[in-house]
């Protein structure tokens, strides 16, 4: 099996590495004709096994506007995938026709079981409510570029902490940086897991938790305020969600009390957590986040394309082919040729998939 | 908010704009290889809220053919589109990634809503029973190819004249160009809608009503039949349909009593309105004039691209929010975000999205 | 009507021909960038009526790699071929846009109908249950590629071979090379049909019923293995199902008892028909098949475009528009314009779309 440069998970690779990744696309949006053949023969395929027309096209526009071409598909139900074809074979034949893959699958670990069969580099664009690497490239690219640094920096996190995805990946990034802050800001239902926690916690970050977006705002000298979306089912009925729901809105009422460089950024799409006449503030940022999101995507592929991330191991841990993971999102619950793997510290086992922890009896 | 050479409406260009276009059209055909790398490195953007698949096809191909490439989607129930994502956020973000937007969407008004807030021009590629500017420009084109002129033509439009998009929108087009004559063929429940009678005598047009296919064709010297589908739920029952649709109804023995330079045209689809051995008559042009829509779109993404065209102001009328458009199909129906902003005369007000006139009491 | 180096049937053309887009593909295989700016500026359009994302994919890289763009639809319930357009006005159009149409339907004859009406080169991408001319063009490379020879060969084909339109295109195609000789590996409810063994009989090659792949494998010295998915539909029973599968399951006991370069072929997506160890096994060859078919599909794509194939007439027949082909699943039940054509030998009609044979009263 040839390893190449996957992009699975931001850490498997290290914080300079990232940085490479940040400063080729300052260089890309400063210059982008200079980049407009660099990928000049190659074909993309782009692999959605849920829709995701953004991520999707935001991907796709990086490689045109590198000089490729693009295959895939975005819609299983009308794809032979849906025939039930399992991953390795699809990857196994994508890879054959294409120079580098990109997938979205609602599985956790989805991206690196493909990696695993691939004849060709993976990117994850997300699999399940686990990891999402390039949202959390663009976040720092946006900071790097408006911020002009990813450290020392104090950062606002406002929505659904608990479930969100996207936070927990900029968090465990932006907490390999020196002296960054974090309020955590949510109702104590959604709060910030105790896992991502731990990780604040060891690497010797700051954070505080506040119940009320009005208080973080104005209590707080925020850099940067992050919003997310606290989807309506999160909470346990109709009218704690009415209760709660303008508590965690930001509007032009609050930002009038912001501080005047704290940006305002948000992964999209939004819902009504951003009132729509935020967008005409000029700290408001999510659509030159989104925009930086094609930046970011064009030097990732550049990165991976041209082996610039080295090759890390996809599997590390220890085959125990009798464990089965317990999380029912983990890809090894579909993919039953899967070779159980697992991080093994004392009678824990991480999941190398998923990153679930099993306790063995 | 800068302002483009959006094609939301051709009324806001002159016919020596439209003409300008038609030519450029002309000398693509004749010379395409001129232009094959006249957009490259463009990205074109389709946003298409609903399924047509000839006119996606045909603007993808002109951008094609013009060096250029595209994203997009055409099936919003694969798209994060369907999460609920409004009209601004979806043409913000496609809008930083493409150089051109062409929106097909249900909604009557959608795609000047779209221009109002994308980073880029913006084409309407059909809003709901509104507007279909390039599928008036290329019926233009292929009046000028096949009759020379656009003006002091005979021209026949048969079929159902009260909701057809495309004849309004030829009508008004044609009714721009000096001595055309129009005779009207429909039954007299679908008949052309007054507020369009009133366009062509204000514009001093002679045109007449005639309720029988056979009649129009034997009696009047056509330039050009011009058939469009009358759909079977326009009929007050199955009867009535069976009954009318073959007075409408274009077949080879009514093509022999037609004057022998009496080209037809229809949009296409067909169902049955035309009968397919008419096909093979040297005067049936609705394929060729198929084929002239990717020229047309070719010219007009050149135009809109460079900035040929100017850049007409979208809203010129006066905001009132508290007056609601009575249009179910309006666009500020469903995006409530927009101004609402009409052409205020006496106690009449136009809505400036989907032109319905509003009486205040 | 123009006629075009259409593929609709490889009977059309010659082994000379067969061989001479084999060879082609070799040469693209060797150097791929010589190839990689030969169909630039040219446009492929996919008709696809039913969904199959590899062999989509596989034209669509194929055409990307030769320099060239697609348009296209893989998805008829969104686009307007579902409001009930014949495949004659569907055909006519969008081979106005494009230089060659690539088209997969599920009635049979459909791609031979399309090419009567197109104005460009029709490969047929699989018409039905009927034929699939450029699978069997992947499995002549494959062969040539690792056995070195298209003749001479001893071929074992398993599982559906009464329905399985691969291995009914396979036998036809090799029965008209030298000294091939064909195990035919299935239950005796899915053995291959008469008019198949007719047309072995009658080019007089050899071959041999077993009914199980074990036996086959161990008692015969086969050169190729092909194998097939058995749908458990064909099965009387869900028990007949589980008691019978196995036996015609390849696995890495049956590949230790196999000769040592017997190759194993399956034209993909596979169920449980091939255990997924048998991957590892170097005689495995069905991911490199897979990857030939992209190959294939450029030699093809050149020979058609480049006109090297001549251009056979479409219907030699005789039109009887009188009698009615008695396949359900026959193009002609849908396109009702089409002339009815036959070739007649005797009382016995053959229809020239979908090949069904009727007697004559």
């Amino acid at each position: 099996m040839e390893t190449f440069s996957n992009l699975i998970d931001l850490d498997s690779y290290s914080p300079d590495e990232w940085n490479m990744i940040v400063e080729l696309a300052q260089q890309i949006q400063k210059n982008p004709a200079l980049y407009r053949s660099r990928c000049s023969g190659k074909i993309m395929g782009t692999l959605f096994y849920e829709p995701s027309t953004r991520t999707q096209m935001s991907f796709q526009t990086a490689m045109l506007r590198l000089g490729g071409t693009i295959i895939g598909f975005d819609n299983p139900s009308t794809s032979s995938v849906s025939k039930g074809e399992n991953i390795k074979d699809t990857t196994k034949i994508v890879s054959s026709y294409a120079d580098i893959l990109v997938m979205r699958n609602p599985y956790e670990g989805s991206a690196k079981a493909a990696a695993l069969t691939a004849d060709c580099p993976v990117i994850n664009a997300g699999d399940g409510g686990h990891l999402h690497p390039t949202q959390t490239l663009t976040d720092m690219l946006t900071l790097k570029n408006e911020k002009g640094r990813l450290d020392h920096l104090k950062i606002g996190l406002c929505g659904d902490l608990r479930y969100g995805r996207t936070v927990h990946s900029q968090l465990k990034a932006l907490s390999r940086y020196e002296g960054n802050e974090f309020i955590l800001i949510s109702t104590p239902e959604l709060a910030l897991p105790s896992y991502i926690k731990d990780v604040l916690n060891a690497r010797g970050c700051t954070y505080k938790e506040i119940y009320s977006l009005d208080e973080a705002i104005t209590g707080e000298s925020l850099d940067m305020l992050y919003m997310t979306r606290i989807q309506k089912e999160r909470f346990s009925s109709e009218e704690e969600y009415n209760r709660q729901k303008d508590v965690f809105r930001l509007d032009t009422e609050k930002m009038k009390k912001a501080p005047k460089d704290m940006i305002v950024m948000h992964p999209l799409p939004r819902v009504d957590e951003i009132a729509m006449d935020v967008d005409d503030d000029p700290r408001a940022m999510y659509f030159t986040q989104a925009k930086n999101g094609m930046f970011v995507r064009m030097a990732l592929i550049i990165s991976v394309l041209e082996g610039r991330l080295g090759a890390p191991k996809l599997l590390t841990g220890t085959i125990k082919n009798d464990v089965e993971c317990t999380n029912p999102k983990c890809i090894t619950k579909t993919e039953h040729y899967l070779p159980h793997s697992f991080k093994v510290q004392g009678d824990i086992c991480e999941c190398e998939y998923c990153d679930e922890r099993i306790l063995l009896d």
